[in-house]
């Protein structure tokens, strides 16, 4: 929640919290009970510490609390002192009348107190926070299983906050991931996104690293890749620190919040035998996997007059033939998206250019460090928990739809060949290594990749 | 929290609150802000309308907040009522004296009443619940990667409910595996308990599924395995439903909270060529995978006289030739151990006993029934980010180790010949089989293990 979402900051609110702050404990001396009213005092001043940029709602119910406490010491104040000639005023209210009589008991009061002291840190601790969400897939594609993570994301942020802070999303039309990107950083219009990472600009490149590298990392290897963190005492891992440099002029933290675990290979209207096969087709393919495959005179759809070809559009191009082949997920996704009757008979495996594709929350950083902290904690623990279950699903269900194309006698299950794996690997490390040469800040994460692929596909091999 | 930790139920205290739920709204009739009254006279009515079993600070403290708000709102009745021959009595304090006058504003009643009803609902929804876990390597263990699983869920819980819910360590001496299930199952020593499946009791055997079964699952097939619902629908997951089986008579949730990934074979003292050389040697390894080895004249540790080697006497007992091979997990944690410098120089992998081990919270289900939702959902989102963490962590700090290891002179890598992993997988075969002839529940588990797996492995090989 932001001051601009929200309206003013009632600063005559802050400065009365801040009175309170200051003369709460002389007002009280010697009359209330000390160690209350000393607990009450340092809350306060722990709270009146700092201008505030957020949290007002709580700040005027704060403030209201220890003025309902400050009218009642006030009263009692006052009753303490009948006998003397000038009765000592309210150093809070000093326009009150003096002459009054105490007609609270002092337990109610000592009652009030506590649960006020208790109470108050309470609410000041659950403040409301209500973030908006952009999304890729907003309001159009809600049939995939990658579909789910942003709903289950903003369900279990708000059950577990009970409903304090509510992540709302934008429902706008549909948002180019790049865009997505760079709202989340300027933070006006959505405090955060859930996004792919399909980025033209070449200073975004270096981000596919957080996402999906062709013949690059299996789900589990990707896992261990995203939480790595260079110093383990860091806050932010290696990726999330990657996003701070200074090159990508970027106001972004990403949490890993979904993932897709192994693809598919594709759907193709004849086969794939040998690399020349690829050969003047014409592919639905985004991202490095496209700009491998060009390099096999592949022409993308993306490169189409008109554009990438939505996804809901995919199936008809193919059987229309204005494109030749079309890769989205796996099997459970493809089917969704009715790939399997799109007169694209030859389904291949293993999707080698996303071998394990993550689906990241952007997080605006100045939302980010605006949140309190727990319920920053709320948010990692949520994102990492769904990325989990969303890897999960995807293989349960992947393996269940699969066992049912097997089955399906029009579709064809094959692996593309030794050769095509060879070459496209080898295309793809010249390709990363292009990319290093023209940007220092590729080549630096690429090296560290390379160098974590390598140990750690020398332990996966011991496990195969 | 139950009752019996915590001591007595405020029944006063409840009373008091129920007839303040009647009550109030009555007291307040015509003077004060109806909106507001119907408000707090509603939140009073929800809250009295069950006998509690829990939060009763927190009534305690509602409790506190009505009796000054009736207090405050009985002065300014009676003040209402000035020309009245018979002042009317305040129902609530009947005995209070009633030739009073307000002194109170409408304002600060205002304030206090409005934060009054806000915060109260606010602090009935955060009550403070302490749970005692036991841990299986309690007070002992602290040096292994699965050794920080617990104390993560500990300060994550904490963190994220700004301290409200605390799980306290036990700290209490060795406990075996089997009795962390029975006391968490019981519920009076402990609420939950962190912990592995050892178990020697036939009828836990069927629990093995939920841990590590040798030749299984992989460390990703075993998470879609673990999160795996028959229904989507279900609250459990297939394998949390096993445990509310009557067979077992069990009173226990299990949550996956930390995996060892992939593990070695163990360290042997002298070569292991065939399936022969095992012929003898007594090894350290528990679980089924030491049944199985069972089969081939392997004579294990537990059944040494003194029964199980304890973790940190295993180097020793190896250099002393007690016994002639021992496993523990992986690279990192074996070297943590000092099983690289024990006179067992021939390092094997796989470990196919254990291809992928969880660990569970073990939860107490009255203690989680008891739980609020939110926090049940805080506990659920925790468990599951450890779980892949700790996964993560493995296999990130496994993959540098091994590169060490290698650099070992003394010290063989090497993999257990296709003879011993024939041999030892038609083994575990006859053995599932066998458990499966005398358990009805294990056989039914087995049965859905088994079709998952092979499905699970046909979509898994796609992409190896």
């Amino acid at each position: 929640m932001s001051a601009k979402v929200c309206g003013q900051i009632p600063y005559i609110k802050w400065a009365e919290l801040q009175i309170y702050a200051e003369e709460f404990p002389q007002v009280t001396d010697g009359i209330y009970d000390s160690e209350k009213t000393n607990e009450l005092s340092r809350l306060l001043k722990i709270a009146a510490s700092n201008t505030p940029k957020k949290y007002f709602k709580e700040i005027e119910a704060a403030a209201g609390i220890f003025n309902g406490l400050a009218v009642i010491v006030s009263i009692q104040r006052e009753s303490k002192n009948p006998d003397k000639t000038k009765p000592k005023k309210s150093k809070l209210f000093p326009l009150l009348p003096t002459n009054r009589r105490n007609f609270l008991s002092i337990a109610a009061l000592g009652s009030l107190a506590a649960i006020g002291s208790g109470i108050t840190s309470q609410y000041l601790q659950m403040p409301k926070v209500t973030w908006r969400m952009a999304n890729f897939l907003d309001g159009i594609y809600d049939q995939f299983i990658i579909s789910k993570a942003p709903y289950i994301i903003r369900e279990r942020i708000k059950k577990i906050t009970n409903g304090r802070f509510e992540i709302e999303p934008l429902n706008d039309k549909k948002i180019l991931t790049e865009d997505i990107l760079k709202d989340v950083s300027d933070g006006k219009k959505v405090q955060c996104g859930f996004s792919g990472i399909y980025y033209n600009a070449n200073k975004y490149k270096v981000l596919f690293f957080g996402c999906a590298i062709p013949h690059g990392l299996t789900p589990e290897e990707q896992t261990a890749w995203l939480l790595y963190k260079e110093d383990p005492q860091d806050k932010l891992t290696f990726i999330q620190k990657i996003y701070q440099r200074p090159e990508l002029d970027l106001n972004v933290i990403p949490f890993p919040a979904a993932a897709t675990g192994a693809q598919m290979g594709g759907w193709f209207k004849k086969k794939i035998e040998t690399i020349e096969d690829f050969n003047g087709i014409i592919m639905r393919i985004p991202g490095l996997g496209g700009e491998v495959l060009k390099k096999f005179d592949v022409n993308l759809d993306k490169d189409l007059p008109g554009g990438a070809i939505s996804l809901n559009k995919i199936a008809k191009a193919l059987r229309d033939d204005k494109i030749q082949a079309a890769e989205w997920i796996g099997p459970y996704d493809d089917v969704q998206l009715g790939l399997h009757q799109a007169e694209a008979k030859y389904y291949y495996y293993p999707g080698w250019w996303e071998p394990s594709t993550t689906f990241d929350m952007l997080v605006n950083k100045d939302a980010w460090e605006n949140l309190p902290p727990h319920y920053q904690e709320v948010f990692k623990s949520v994102c990492l928990e769904t990325y989990t279950e969303i890897l999960a699903e995807y293989n349960q269900k992947n393996s269940e739809k699969l066992a049912e194309i097997y089955k399906l006698k029009n579709i064809t299950v094959s692996k593309f060949s030794p050769e095509i794996i060879k070459k496209t690997k080898e295309e793809t490390t010249k390709l990363l290594k292009l990319y290093a040469s023209n940007n220092d800040l590729f080549g630096e994460v690429y090296q560290k990749w390379n160098s974590f692929k390598g140990g750690m596909r020398e332990w996966s091999n011991l496990n195969q």
